[in-house]
Formats: structure tokens, C-alpha cells, sequence
């Protein structure tokens, strides 16, 4: 089956927004098996939209359309696609009803472009919009499909979930998988996917990077259920034997969340020592509910006096081995763990450049310190600007907490 | 003139990557004057990319094209342009000799197919990669340009920038003028920008996000230079009487980076309280190269006993008004500033959620301190989830700093 995806509005074409609804749609259908061969975006322009249906309804057998539907006189998408279809459009009364409810409880007033946003193309299926106000709606047509959704982000995205969360739109069995993979890059886990070349066309592999951690995410497509189940196994078993323990889970697991998790359950506190990342781990931690569980106080310690000051790195690892090496490291998370009485201290020093100083840019060390008989030290050299070098640091350090962590306790 | 822009590649199709590169070259040539009337991604597909061109040439008179000019089998974009042009493609033999260098030098072995990269269709202007290997080309006909460029972001927009800095493509004269505005919404900005409702048609206004600053751009086109200076002038005169004190500056200049830039230009140092951002504002302000000169410790105090150890934020104070409180937060940036040796103490409590604790979900104080008798307390209320709250938070604050700071000191 094949799918076309159709964005429209001014502020695309312009580059005032980045287009992540074209990736949102796309990433759904291709998990249902849905091949996506073309994303168009077009202005609030009737004509333009009505060629582009005309173009893609000859190769695709699912069009999902997203943008225009708001109270505007700008808003003609809806209007294009009944144009288009030669269908009339119609006020959907029941929906009418709940907007002028809805007007009268916040005591606005309605004016009448907003019913435009409650109007349907004759003979369609309405999808309701729970997170906002314009409506959607499926049309079928000649074996084909058009779905028409809203702009915003926080509108479509759910409504397409909810839209899709029971419709299947081949006759083939379709199975989705992801493994997720941490401490590797996401050019070196193609690179290592590629080399070990599955000759199997009913599975296919791609890699989705999520800063910390990537996914690997195996879409199989067969006819044939139980061979399908057990190509995408294989699959899977040959990944886990290729990537070992960089494997750290099967359910998109946000590495952060997962580190809380593990923390909580095992009733431990963690305090961050940061110079290189300047707040980011600590900010990456509390970015998750129920943080404060499993962090107090974490510091930001960027001068040397700082560093001696609040975590006792001594004056002479300083000057003998210089604020950005492992000594250094190892003192700040030994430092910052005995200060907030935490059960596990996490250090990050290091140079983000844009000019070398003692050491040379990229060059970065950390330690995650539980004891002087248990600590992990490591030295990486990051290549790129200021702000990669600071977030691969953040990645990786993240990366290998949950590694130690799944090392050392129970989950 | 009117341009077209496609973007090739499977990855954009399966929604693994965001397609940056269609809002990138949208902002440029908007910015020349240029109107964007489609952006479109297909595959590696030597078929659909020439359909494509097909009908874009039609109403374009420039196609810009990114992707696809790898050493893989997939890439297959040049070979499309070519059969499209009906002409022929040659190795640029200059460029296989830089290539070939390269790859002695870094030790490593050439294969034939990356010479790929260093291919041109016949007749067309080079356009050179020095940020890696893949060529680009600008190619005429039928007094039509196609632009072929390299899908790496970090490629793509460099090229793009150096071949359009001294290009001109319309005979009429195009001004652009931004200002940018600190510590309100997009949205109220936009509403107010629509509300002012200039009837110039030689001007169009939009407004752009970057988090902690909105950017209100205004493009003016015309063939009567004077005419059109006098316009832009009237409308940004206007914005400046609309906006007043949340003008901040006219060069993009980014929030972090302007608070960096007045407190070094001043002497002065900050340092930061964190409990509801966990480490986001510290985060902002040492990614900034040169933030060493003006932050030597923060802090996250995520417990009321973090707040009361390290901070010296009063028992009482916590008790009876809660660590969510303004009090609570005047006595955390006094404490951090106090114990800092710090200029400027600057902090942040509140609650995030999703659960609400003592307060509401949403609920936010801040205080700049500088002494007793110079604090700027502030009291907010952000919607969204737990994420969004502590952007707003940082975004909001960040903005007040620079805010004051410009109040007080000397630029």
C-alpha cells in the first residue's frame, strides 16, 4: 500500500516552522506497513492543493492531509478537497452544539468563521478532535483513502493515533520490533547493521537516533505469519549477539527515565559534578517525574577555585595533572557524592572549545564514583562544535550510568 | 520568482530524520525575495525525482535539490537531473586528484564509487564542498536554474549560503529588517503584529520562534528603492512603539549569549539556584563560549533540606511558606549569590508535575538578586506538560535577566 503525505500553510513554505508533521505521519505508517512515497507541502492555495490530489491519488492509495482547517479566510483546505472530489460540504449540527457550549462556559464570544472549523465533506467519517477545536475526516473514494487533519502538532498527533489504533489497511501480516541500543554511535550501529547483511525481504532495518540511546526498528511485511515471526526473531537474536550489552532495552526506554527508575527502586541518590556539561546532566535527570526521589543537590563547578572549594579537589591534582583529567574527574565525583550525601557521584570535565586551553577541544573526562574500591573512569575525545562535544558528552556519560547501574543492581 | 524545493532521501520517507534542509532553504530564499510555492520529498527514486522536475519546472524558475549525491547505489539524484536534462555527466578530474590526496593522506583506501561524488552533468557551475566530499552544481536551461546540493545538514548549509551570499535573482529590490522581542509569547506577539494591520503590499511580517526570543522579520519587495526604505522604516518604527521596552535587538543576537557578552563587559558574575529547571538556566549560560569568565558555581537544590543545607533558605521560610513561594525563592538567590562570591544570584522553584504537590502544576517564582535593595522577583503560571513548564521557565527567566541586566548596566 502506498501513502502520500500533503502539509499545508504559508508558514512551512516561508521556513518559519520546521515540518515535523511530515515525519510524525511518516514514521506511523511506515511501523503499519505503509510505504510513503512522496511528502508534499503547498501554501493555503486551492489550485495548488487540488493539483497535488490530482497527482498523488494516481499513485498512492492513502492521502493524509494536514493544515488548513483552522477559522481563517486563509484556511481552504477543506474546501480543496471537496472541490476536488466534487462533493458538497455540510455543518455538522451536533458539533455546532458543543462549540457554542464550549463559547459560552469561557464567556467568548463566537464569531461565525469559527463554525467553518466544525464542517464536514458530504459522505465522510468524522474524526473527532478532543485536543483542540477543527475536525477531521477520512474520505474514501474510488478504493482510495483521504484523511484531513489539523496543523497543530498537539492536535494531529493524537488524533492520527486514535484514528489508526484499530484500522489495518493491507491484507499482509505486518510486525514491528525495536531494540534499543546505548555507548554506540548511531553511524557506527548502521555501519555494523549493514555488514551483517540479512538477505531477507520481508524484514527491514533502520535506525532512528534519540540522542542518548538509538533505535534499531525491524518492520517485517509477509502474508505468512509464521515465517514472518520467525525471520523477525532471528533477526533480533542476531542483533543481541552483534551488539551484546550495548542492548539495554526492547521498549524505547528513555535512558534518563530508565536510570530514575533503577535509582528509585534500589533507593539510591545521585549528585552531579559538572564543569564541561554545565548543568545538562543534572537538567537531563530532573527532566524526568519523581527526580526529586533520587536527586537532592547537584553543582556546577566551572572555575578551578570552585572545584577545590565545594568538592575538595585538591589544589595539587590541579596543578600536577590540570582541572581537565582523570585525577580531576575522579576527585570531583568523589567530592560531590560525599558533600550531598549521595550513594552515587557523577563527574564531567573536560574542553568544549570553541579555543584549547590546557587540553585540546573534544577532549573530555568523567567518572561515576560509589567508592574508592568502585568507581568507572573514562577519557573520550569528542570531534565537533562547542554544543555537540557538551551533548555527546551528556549522551554518553547517561549511556554509561544505566550501563553501571544495570551492572551493579537489580532493575 | 517563483522556486521549488526537493529533498531525496529514504530516511525523510520513513520519518527516521526531520527534514531541516526544506526549512533551511526556505528562510534563505524568502529572505532573497524569493517565494517558495513547494517543498517535496521522495525517495531514491530515479523515476520520481524526474516526475518531480517534471512538474515543478512547469511554475518554478529555480529548483533547489538536496540529497542523493552520495557513493552508495542509492544515490541516484545527479543521474535523475542528467536524464531529465538529456545531458551527460563527466568526472571533474581537479577534484578526483584533491580526492585522491585525501585519502592518502588520512591513510585510508579509495573505492571507485566514491568517485561518484566528484561527477557534474555537462554545462553546469560547481559548486564546492569544503565541508566534505560530495560536489554541488547549479545548472541553466531554459533560462530555469537547478540546484543540486549534498543532504548532510552540515554540508548543505554552508554551500547554500556561500553560493547565494553575492547572487541576486529578481530585478526587483528586496530589504530585509528583523527585530527581536523578549518576554512575550509568539502568539501574543503575532495577535498584536495582526491587530496593527499595515496595508503596505510592498511588506510582509513574520514572526519566527527561537525559544527564548521571537524574531519578527520583515521582507519588503519592490521595484522603487527609495519607496521601499521608507516603508520598512514605518513599520519597524511602529513595532518599536508597539513592543517598547521587549526590543531587545535588531541582529538575532541570541539571550545567553547578550547576558554573557554585558556581564563580561561589566565584570560581573552570576550564579544560579535551580530547583524546578534542575540545571537548564546553568545549562544555557555555559554554552556559551567564554561562560568560565562569568559563572564559577551554581547550584541545583532539587530538596527543601538541599535548599536549607546549601543554601541557607530559612526552616520557617519553608514551612510556612512553602519552598514553592516567592519567599523561598528570594532567600535561595541571595543564598547562592552569598555563598558564591557571586554579583548576581538568580533562582527558580516551582512545580512542574505532572502532579501537583504544595502548589499547582504550573506554578513558578524567580528572583534576580543583586542585594537587599535590588531583587526582581516574579511570579509565573505555565501551562503544558513538565517539559514545556520548565522551558517556559528557562526561556522566561533568561529573558528577565537580559532584561535587567540592560536596565542596570552598560551594554
Amino acid at each position: 500500500m502506498k501513502a502520500s503525505i500533503l502539509t499545508v500553510g504559508k508558514e512551512i513554505l516561508i521556513g518559519s516552522i520546521t515540518n515535523t508533521n511530515s515525519k510524525y505521519i511518516s514514521e506511523k505508517l511506515t511501523d503499519m506497513g505503509i510505504d510513503v512515497t512522496r511528502q508534499v507541502s503547498v501554501d493555503d492555495d486551492l489550485d495548488e492543493i487540488v493539483k497535488e490530489l490530482e497527482y498523488s491519488t494516481k499513485s498512492s492509495d492513502l492521502i493524509i492531509i494536514s493544515g488548513g482547517l483552522g477559522p481563517t479566510n486563509d484556511d481552504i483546505t477543506r474546501d480543496a478537497v471537496a472541490k476536488f472530489l466534487d462533493r458538497k460540504i455540510y455543518l455538522d449540527q451536533a458539533e455546532k452544539e458543543k462549540m457554542i457550549d464550549r463559547f459560552t462556559r469561557l464567556g467568548r464570544t463566537m464569531t461565525p468563521n469559527n463554525l467553518k472549523q466544525v464542517m464536514l465533506i458530504e459522505g465522510s467519517e468524522k474524526i473527532e478532535n478532543k485536543w483542540g477545536v477543527a475536525l477531521g475526516e477520512s474520505i474514501e473514494f474510488k478504493g482510495k483513502r483521504i484523511i484531513l487533519l489539523p496543523g497543530p502538532p498537539n492536535e494531529m498527533e493524537p488524533m492520527l493515533d486514535y484514528y489508526f489504533a484499530n484500522k489495518s489497511f493491507t491484507e499482509e501480516n505486518i510486525m514491528v520490533k525495536s531494540i534499543d541500543i546505548i555507548g554506540l554511535g548511531e553511524s557506527i550501529i548502521e555501519d555494523r547493521i549493514r555488514k551483517m547483511s540479512f538477505d531477507d525481504d520481508s524484514v527491514s532495518i533502520n535506525t532512528f537516533a534519540h540522542g542518548t540511546y538509538t533505535e534499531v526498528k525491524i518492520i517485517g511485511k509477509s502474508t505468512k505469519k509464521d515465517e514472518l515471526q520467525f525471520s523477525i526473531e532471528k533477526v533480533i537474536k542476531s542483533l543481541y549477539a552483534e551488539f551484546d550489552t550495548h542492548v539495554y532495552s526492547e521498549n524505547n526506554d528513555d535512558v534518563a527515565g530508565e536510570i530514575v527508575r533503577i535509582l528509585k527502586n534500589n533507593n539510591l541518590k545521585i549528585s552531579f559534578a559538572e564543569s564541561i556539561t554545565g548543568g545538562m546532566l543534572s537538567s537531563a535527570i530532573t527532566d524526568i517525574s519523581g527526580a526529586s526521589k533520587v536527586m537532592e543537590t547537584s553543582l556546577v563547578t566551572y572555575s578551578n577555585d570552585s572545584k577545590n572549594k565545594n568538592l575538595k579537589v585538591s589544589k595539587n591534582t590541579l596543578n600536577d595533572f590540570g582541572a581537565i583529567s582523570e585525577n580531576t574527574a575522579f576527585e570531583m565525583a568523589k567530592g560531590v557524592k560525599e558533600r550531598s550525601s549521595a550513594n552515587i557521584g557523577v563527574s564531567t570535565t573536560g574542553e568544549a572549545g570553541p579555543n584549547s586551553s590546557e587540553t585540546e577541544v573534544g577532549n573530555v573526562f568523567t567518572c561515576i564514583y560509589f567508592s574508592d574500591d568502585n568507581y568507572y573512569t573514562k577519557h573520550y575525545f569528542f570531534s565537533g562544535d562547542r554544543n555537540k562535544i557538551r551533548r555527546s558528552t551528556v549522551n554518553r556519560v547517561l549511556s554509561q550510568i544505566l550501563f553501571v547501574l544495570r551492572k551493579n543492581f537489580k532493575e
